[in-house]
């Protein structure tokens, strides 16, 4: 049997555990061309309440029935006839909350798993550590001696981003919420600096941590945050639109009214979004690994078991109870 | 004896004419390498009302009971000693709202008025035109073909932003404040398209204008109309945020609410001015000129009399009763 979350009601505001409903269903037959996958683990990722949204994005909308989408990290165990995939491969794609999928093959990728821990995939080597790189090098375009402030700075991408700005030289501080993370931040991380925001000195906290001006900002968080970091920027300042977690739950966004600060200073604000470096995640996974190699980059990923225990652990993603990559566990 | 208006009280909202006070002074008597210019044409530029904050933005505020800044186009009537002007030349710079000014020279430059009328040289071929030039080319980086919208568009900045718009090749949509100004750019200025902001219907009217969408948005405006203009971005779009006019009289600024469609755009806000392009200036002044005398170019300047009438004239600024460059001509 293949127990499966479908995503049945569309939310307003935080999602309530109806949302979703678990179900078991028989383990589909495979076509021709396909292969079964038994999967292990799930990302959980912040993007996934926007998913859950009636409006396009980036990405079309869910549908009330679906399957709740998600990254995974899977084995094939059953395969139809030749097929790239051979069974025993361990291979990421967009599985799904699921325990099995059946697919024909179209955007998985074989992972070498002797040689890195599984879950990594769905962190520092996939889409947060891709979101990380190429948001924090490509658009960020820091430089050596620079202030790079990240905000979300505990989670999957922001502990890279700031991980990545220390490799290059700057002077990085993160912002994340409750002690533990800060802690976690300054102690094992090396960033230089951590800001609490739940601690209320937010302006003040800025401030102190950064006296001369922010030279790059980088933002999972939105709202208030993004606003007080507008009056702290300097001149040439880039600020990256990676995420706004802080507003995925709100009916009414909180807009950056210190926007003008942009003008002022000549500064760029600038949307990213991670699929649009797919021809080069090899050459951040390559780069990635070799400084995790080298002792360079950390990366944590904070795993739960149980695809019942699914609406604890998305809570977990708005709540600051967890460090580094959220994932379940589900074999 | 010289008229000065004086600032001397800060505003909250509109200023209103008790922000200024008009005071006749003994012209001053030149130091040695000082010339005296007598001023005939005045710039009113909408940043005016955000140098009278007390908040340092770009330049420093003013202080109280300075002669309101102000750019001008003067004759040299005095010397004391060598000097790089002579006595007759006509000179462009930061002279403020009097009839007279005395100065070493800094900061201003010599114009020929032999071939050029003086008032030109406040408007297309001065900051505005410099704003225009470098605003749309250097940060909006428009391309052939591209869809361009430009608010504030029968301004000085913005008439020449779109006119630069068509000649590069792209759809151009104006938006202004009155059904005259409207009229003005697709009749007179080859705008495809113009909308009236005060008609009520900027969003429906920006989807019919631009029904694929808009790649580059060049702000001279701010509040609702950047934010409606948000909505519509197409991939990769570029926002130049120039000005915020709507904004500059409102203690509670208008944000953009809509600002995470730079994220799921790819798309870039980025805050610009002018004076970063001194360097150029003398580069545009050419092909700009150039244009005009290829017809391909036009420059309206609405001119107003006496130096009497400098609150009448500001409040126009603010309320759509000009079109063009306007200035206040204080022979």
């Amino acid at each position: 049997m293949n127990k499966q979350l479908l995503f049945v009601n569309r939310p307003s505001g935080f999602p309530q555990q109806d949302a979703w409903n678990l179900v078991e269903t028989e383990v589909p037959e495979l076509s021709e061309g396909e292969v079964l996958i038994r999967q292990h683990f799930v990302s959980l990722d912040p993007a996934m309440r926007g998913w859950m949204n009636a409006n396009r994005s980036y990405v079309p909308p869910m549908e009330l029935g679906e399957v709740m989408r998600a990254g995974t990290v899977g084995e094939v165990v059953k395969a139809n006839g030749p097929h790239k995939f051979q069974v025993g491969d361990m291979v990421s794609g967009w599985g799904g909350v699921q325990q099995y999928t059946c697919t024909n093959g179209k955007g998985y990728h074989k992972l070498n798993t002797q040689k890195v821990p599984a879950p990594l995939y769905l962190s520092t080597l996939g889409m947060p550590g891709m979101t990380a790189y190429f948001g924090i090098l490509d658009v960020g375009k820091i430089k050596p001696g620079e202030v790079v402030v990240v905000s979300g700075a505990a989670g999957a991408v922001g502990s890279v981003v700031g991980q990545i700005a220390k490799i290059t030289g700057c002077r990085v501080v993160g912002i994340a919420g409750g002690a533990e993370n800060c802690r976690y931040l300054t102690e094992e991380l090396g960033f230089d600096a951590a800001i609490d925001y739940k601690a209320g000195n937010l302006r003040k906290d800025l401030k102190m941590t950064c006296p001369e001006g922010i030279d790059v900002y980088f933002d999972n968080v939105g709202g208030e945050i993004l606003d007080w970091v507008l009056t702290r920027i300097r001149m040439n300042a880039r600020i990256v639109i990676c995420g706004a977690i802080s507003q995925y739950n709100e009916t009414i966004a909180k807009e950056p009214a210190n926007y003008l600060s942009l003008l002022v200073n000549r500064a760029r604000m600038e949307g990213m979004v991670v699929f649009d470096y797919a021809r080069s995640y090899g050459d951040a996974v390559a780069q990635l690994a070799e400084w995790m190699q080298a002792g360079k980059l950390q990366s944590r990923e904070d795993i739960y078991v149980g695809i019942e225990n699914f609406y604890e652990t998305f809570s977990r993603l708005f709540n600051d109870q967890k460090t580094g990559k959220l994932i379940l566990d589900i074999r």
